[in-house]
């Protein structure tokens, strides 16, 4: 099933395995005359770097090339083609452990799927696949940037525990330096402007939803008050409109109906502990038969999904929203 | 923007405001050959019906029509329209209020996207759109019949207090009849097939978060080990896979990388306190002038929308379960 | 399969068949603000109507009726539910012939796709569901209406005659009363602003073209110099620009690139006769045995379908060019 | 708007300049488990190339690579990214031109509509961009191969003269050397099974004549009987169903209500001439003075669009029949 693009009106498809030749990212749909360069998205590529301290150890640096849809530095209105090569990669390494399922991997449920899995660090089904996300947002931003529209996302906690520092972190990840750590992200929209947002079932938060659950790793998602609304009561919860026509509170979220009322949009995404630690787990074979599973010497291991999340959630973010404000444009005949 | 459709292969598009002549919903893509009356539709719209203990007063039975699509009680593959009739009503009770912004409430955003809105008991954005998407979904589990696929939901809490029985419910209501209360309801889907749902964008997921988080008053989803896996670690978190391929627990929640592994899907939806209580609160009307807003007597209330919400998430989660189904055709070319 | 769409931003849904309850169109899309009421869709229903002189002799008066997205007589930007009542109907006179293949129909290929079939008066393929896309054209023609943009289609020959006037018609038709004949429609778009289409594959003569061919009957369709071009030399062909940017010929048909030009837009579609006709034909039963096919008494009779076929086209056409006025919107970034 | 797409199942999108670095094809929804490799795709690339005589002299063997979505020889049901590299151009001479309306191209409407035109060699509204159809195409036949479906076109007149051999094309051609001629082809679709095609907007012939129309420099399109069904008689037209369900004649072009039927598909297209050609012509500059347009030394002169668009047509033919092989698979739940 044709699955592999995000976004109606800014759409994006991406394509491309972890460690095969490359991967890379179309965008149909992109206005023209937006100011663009590969320096631009390569800065948005820099900040999810797997070099970064606290993640993967891969050192590969994410650079992109711009293929298309661009002429005199300004998008033209045609499909905007995004390629990042891969390194040279030795996959003999996971040639040994092909035949197991890999505990909270994808190996069983794509082979059972489709008869086939390209196994080769996680193929089609690896976190690598966002990196086209971000550097496809790094051109949606553009469209942001014409109306002061600004996503910000950040880590918040990482094993149920507060996060505010740099330092916080690695002390958190020092605990157990083989396992791995769940954690929290925040993200908020500031200065979008009233009546973003398309009912029925393309309510912001609907689509931000959908968004943040396609990351891999995500396991919840929650808008402005989220799971704590279920405990309260109608009259603490309603945010009451003031004569500038902002809120007093902001439970709902910037969100009235799936609709931007102004406020800031606030949402919070939940991410699993990365699968992938240095810990012997039991498994089976594709046969059924009992097996230890070890990661093999030399594979990446990232020991909090979640940090390198934190561009991916902006990310969505941004594609979401550049896809509700062109969307916005239909209904303003001119 | 064409945004109230639900759905890729099992396609519903709704129509028809809270105090129109009509709400319905045509489906698009339903297979032919599938038994269906209105008896089967009628069923299901019984238990989300208004006139239940704990919910809204109003007291009309919703009955569908089955418009086109079935010929001699089997589904045709033509579009099947549903009709569900509405009830005359006197909206000139809301023509005092209509130029005030109700607190937690669509029409200021929709008053500010669309410069028009259809202000009677809450037009497009009435919950009421939602026995629209129970109907379909009366049709979409005939799909899910034919493969034993089980979807249920149930409330487990409201107001934070957990939820054993009816008497728990009508005991927390009376503890503040003119307020409201948020409610948590949980799902579970049953007796899935490995290898239903779609990468990269169509995870299970994916689909689950938007369609929960379209459900009006919705404000957050989890699946799964959830909000939790953020505090977890990489060791507690991992299911173990067993020689009968099940796993030990399920953290994943039925779901490994977007696609069912053949345990139980669990997820978890929170809804706000119902926005319309019978306090008085402060807000401004639509020239920004400080008004106070009292809801008109007569006015419909619903101490706890979670209580409908529970035939919605059920009747969402069928719907998204029939379109991955047929989705997982595509690739069996036979 | 959900096909029972068109449009991608003024999008329409039909559904019903011929001798059900009804049939109907929803319209998702059509923005806010535009006056609309039935009288509107009525007048553009009775250009098409089936009791008009030349056509088959039904006698039912089609009225729509607007079951949503209308608010103190303006479009509110939701869905626009129309339906048409059908008249009783006695469908007996069709059970003898529910097991021959008819020829030139869709029993056989619906049957054998779907192992069921709709028969009465045609069900689904009936040619009445283009009296949805009348209605839905009626409501995109007020997008059209801003922009001073006109849509004409006229029938320009009948069994290869050409046609001046209503006794032109009449005349052929009665050499042969009880067979039926082929037509040609010919359409122009006038007042088009240079720059609507979008490529690659949303050329506006793509679009044309798939609209004209999911007519019933429609055999053909060809733009600007159309066939004759496969027989012209590149010098003879090319349109030249003048320096008010209009081109001394329009072999284009108003389009270049898949672009408008500002030229108008010339089309023509043709028009295969009436299948059912009151001659004994030839043909099987669903077993294979060798049958006469003769209509049952009573049947309606339209000796061209291609004169009931004008306003269909026209309505078509107003439907692409309503779309591409919204799509154009698009990169326009306010 | 995101138009640079095509197909619902069987999704290709396109992407590249004519003389940008590469142009490329993503393919989404392709089923797994296909035998691919690049040797198949140039081949039918090699059918196409821009080298063969009596097209244009651009020697450039196009080649592509596969870059994702194949392991170990088979597809695997990702994304299958394909890319053309272009070889290195010079620019230049297109400088002079630039800020002429080329009579017959594409810089007019786009540099309306864009604001801004990639002027070299006719930038993304090149055919060069059919040669990513061609690829795409290659793929999709290995899913017709599979149930032994052909297509296949040719040309069958330039300019009016009917063509019998490559001998008859080359007679033609030579008289009038500078100028450029239309052309016809004709396609053929065998040994597809009944029950292809979907109602209402997507019967076979809407989706052919989208995807004819979608070549550049086509011109009209017609099925089965064609425009010479308008000067037919229901009783001559009609195709009569013998007892192994075949019919005795084939008007209808193998589709009867949109829906294949078991016979053989036939349709035409018109090309019109290419509108490069060697003549001075008149025009006027994008200030709408009166300026000769006279093309570059140099230029690709490409006598018949006709001679090139055969494999295009066939391609797209393929990529429609794949598309509906796979929609059909949606009713047939097992």
């Amino acid at each position: 099933m044709a699955t592999n693009f995000f976004g109606t009106h800014f759409k994006i498809t991406t394509w491309g395995e972890s460690h095969g030749k490359a991967i890379g990212v179309v965008i149909d749909g992109c206005p023209p005359g937006l100011l663009l360069d590969s320096g631009i998205i390569n800065q948005a590529l820099a900040a999810r770097a797997p070099g970064q301290k606290h993640t993967s150890p891969r050192s590969e640096p994410d650079l992109v090339e711009i293929y298309s849809g661009v002429f005199s530095g300004q998008t033209t209105g045609a499909p905007i083609s995004l390629i990042i090569h891969n390194k040279n990669f030795d996959s003999s390494k996971y040639e040994p452990i092909k035949d197991l399922l890999r505990p909270g991997h994808a190996n069983y449920t794509y082979q059972k799927k489709y008869g086939i899995f390209d196994y080769n660090g996680g193929g089609r089904a690896s976190a690598r696949e966002t990196a086209c996300r971000v550097a496809a947002a790094a051109v949606a931003n553009l469209i942001l940037n014409k109306y002061q529209i600004n996503v910000d996302a950040k880590l918040i906690a990482i094993g149920g525990q507060p996060i505010a520092s740099d330092a916080d972190i690695a002390a958190i990840l020092a605990q157990d330096p083989d396992n791995s750590f769940g954690g929290l992200v925040e993200c908020s929209i500031r200065n979008l402007p009233v009546g973003l947002g398309e009912p029925i079932y393309a309510k912001i938060e609907a689509l931000l939803a959908s968004a943040m659950l396609s990351i891999p790793a995500s396991k919840g998602f929650e808008i402005g008050s989220g799971f704590k609304a279920a405990t309260m009561s109608g009259f603490e919860h309603n945010d009451q409109f003031q004569t500038d026509f902002t809120t007093n509170t902001n439970n709902a979220g910037g969100i009235l109906a799936g609709i931007s009322n102004g406020m800031p949009i606030n949402f919070k995404v939940a991410f699993k502990p990365t699968a992938s630690i240095n810990h012997a787990q039991n498994t089976v074979d594709v046969n059924g038969n009992a097996q230890q599973f070890i990661l093999p010497k030399g594979s990446r291991h990232d020991p909090c999904v979640a940090i390198r999340a934190v561009p991916v959630v902006q990310a969505m973010a941004i594609l979401v929203i550049a896809d509700l404000i062109l969307a916005n444009q239909l209904h303003k005949l001119t």
